[in-house]
């Protein structure tokens, strides 16, 4: 096992009945409070009445930046900074999805530099350190952003995503109450939940080095969670249970716990271009994109076989069918009609009327990069990737 | 899922190559630091003479207190926080197994108060709310006090063990190396990982609520992962990964992750009290105890057989003989089988020459008492409890 650090300092308030602490948190730092959010959607759930109540109740000022978008921009991180510095914010409360706790983020770190463009951050222009307080309040299980250290915005003018990372990023506190996350679609849901798994796919489970007994039963058990929960959850919108779990589960798999030793390639994450080049949610082109990589590297490399047998036995409850091989084919079969018919998202891109792949659109070179290849799975050429597209189609 | 509210600050050091930062963490409060150990076994394996050279290094100034003792005293504790107030100590590092980060914890809190006894914030007749830092540098996989908030210390002279706990009680930082535990004994690295095991079961897994999905289900795994590495660890005390998952299992089974939302009984724990009356270790009590509690429970109230079932499939992997009852019974067998066979434990108190059980010395009150009951498991009398013991002769 390789040595690691690890600290996770995010103080989690979790259930139906904890927003009543939110101005101690907010307090902690003073008055003035920046509520970010994306739409309209903490407005129909109630969300924003109640917290606009908690705060005014308690004599905090509150000032909001509103319309953040699905993949936050870094004209909207700048404007959330200007907002900052003029009305002297003392915390950041992001309520809403992964994006808006992205955003959030971006504008606590981007309020204390000199510059007033947040790119200048990302491309290490303007050095940073330090960063407003965030809280965070959730209402979507999928980025795990609420205990995790880092945020990715969008750079339209230069067609790219990329952000900043670090331990002054991770949010104070976090509430994290399910039944907020009730009235999430059923296509939204889905795609959330199986951005969980990727998350948990690509940096804790298929490890190109030793397995860790500890964290790695952890991760097949978080997957195999994850696999009987969320059914459950697009079956039934406001089964509490299985909302609660999908949220801890999200918070689980990217609070650094279960990646303590390792060290790999974000694969999926990397291959998972299409979001960003035909705009569409990212746990979708996750779905359609993982079992045709697993198709690829079995194909390729038989030496995965013993851990996709292994991840389809455990995770998917496939039967026993003798041998790895047959048993890894079996997994992969169980993960695409698991994405087809339980999840009801699409499984190629042809559903989507994208018929054509053009590889220099999709920015994929974080997969066969020199740095990423060490740690990945299984290294892949250009040509490697652009197969795994072409199986996409 | 109860809400819950979760926190944990501490800050790992995970490996074997990590204790040149242990004098920035140490100089994040200050230049003055007491070590606190047991007896010798830190300077056989050349953890004292490393961590004093570490220490020196960076020109901080080192007092000692030793003799820790494997139940420690409160006059222990006594002693260490008149040492803290001569020597304006401003952090304390405990280097040893439970006892030893307990009686440091203990310390840290008493300094701070306005009495010399202990005894006086356990009783609560000083009130408390402030600590000294305490840095944890555990020898032996077991009590996870390292990233724990609370602390047991035994009164010999009223005969009673307690303690308080508080966040603030959490280490500062930990540093866990595997290889310190190498050398632990057969039968130390046995009791404590059985205690480890003791703590799931008796907080997380045997619960008398609902079952919270991703929680239980990351407990199951605990378990099973140590029940597969505990005996590694025996056959090849330097087996580095067999170690390192049992030392960080003792953190993760006590870090409140896996009780997030339980509220339980440690009903084994509660019920072990040969520790302290027979002057036993705690793992090794808690050995002797559960099976026969889990025979008891069985035969008293059958609605525990699927539990006990599923424990046995799950955990101990016995194959599934088609019906709850006889899995719970084959469960049990296995986990005593386990016991006495891989973990060279005894399984009744007989073999350690103890025949006749004095209920009045065995204060196990907290099994009965009227404020545990809600939470118990399953609730016990005072006459389930002499049955329970005289099960165990």
């Amino acid at each position: 096992m390789n040595d690691f650090q690890f600290q996770n300092t995010t103080k989690v308030y979790f259930g139906k009945d904890q927003l009543g602490h939110l101005h101690e948190e907010v307090l902690k730092h003073g008055k003035n409070v920046l509520v970010v959010y994306g739409g309209e959607s903490i407005k129909k759930i109630g969300l924003y009445d109640r917290v606009m109540n908690e705060l005014k109740e308690h004599d905090i000022n509150v000032y909001e930046l509103s319309g953040v978008e699905p993949n936050p921009r870094h004209t909207t991180v700048n404007k959330g900074a200007q907002i900052c510095r003029e009305y002297n914010i003392s915390v950041i409360l992001a309520a809403g999805g992964g994006s808006t706790i992205d955003a959030s983020k971006a504008i606590a770190a981007l309020t204390l530099t000199d510059t007033d463009d947040f790119w200048d951050l990302v491309e290490k222009k303007v050095s940073w350190k330090d960063a407003l307080p965030v809280i965070a309040m959730p209402t979507i299980a999928s980025t795990g952003s609420e205990m995790d250290k880092s945020c990715v915005i969008a750079n339209v003018d230069k067609n790219v995503k990329s952000g900043i990372n670090g331990d002054i990023l991770r949010p104070k506190a976090a509430f994290l109450d399910p039944t907020n996350t009730f009235t999430v679609s059923s296509y939204q849901t889905a795609c959330g939940g199986f951005d969980i798994m990727a998350h948990l796919f690509d940096m804790n489970y298929f490890v190109n080095s030793d397995k860790y007994p500890l964290q790695f039963n952890v991760v097949e058990t978080l997957l195999k969670t994850i696999r009987e929960q969320l059914p459950i959850a697009l079956k039934e919108p406001d089964n509490y249970t299985a909302r609660a779990t999908l949220l801890w589960a999200a918070s689980w798999a990217l609070n650094s716990f279960c990646t303590s030793g390792y060290k790999t390639q974000a694969q999926l994450h990397a291959l998972e271009q299409f979001s960003s080049t035909y705009d569409m949610t990212h746990g979708k082109g996750l779905a359609i994109i993982t079992p045709k990589w697993m198709t690829y590297l079995l194909n390729k490399d038989e030496t995965v076989a013993n851990d996709f047998a292994r991840f389809g036995m455990n995770v998917m409850g496939i039967k026993d069918l003798g041998n790895d091989m047959d048993n890894a084919l079996a997994g992969i079969a169980a993960l695409q009609n698991f994405i087809k018919v339980e999840l009801h998202l699409p499984v190629t891109l042809s559903e989507l009327n994208i018929t054509d792949i053009d590889l220099d659109k999709l920015k994929v070179k974080a997969c066969y990069g020199q740095d990423s290849l060490p740690m990945a799975y299984r290294p892949l050429t250009q040509e490697d990737c652009l197969n795994i597209y072409k199986m996409c189609l």
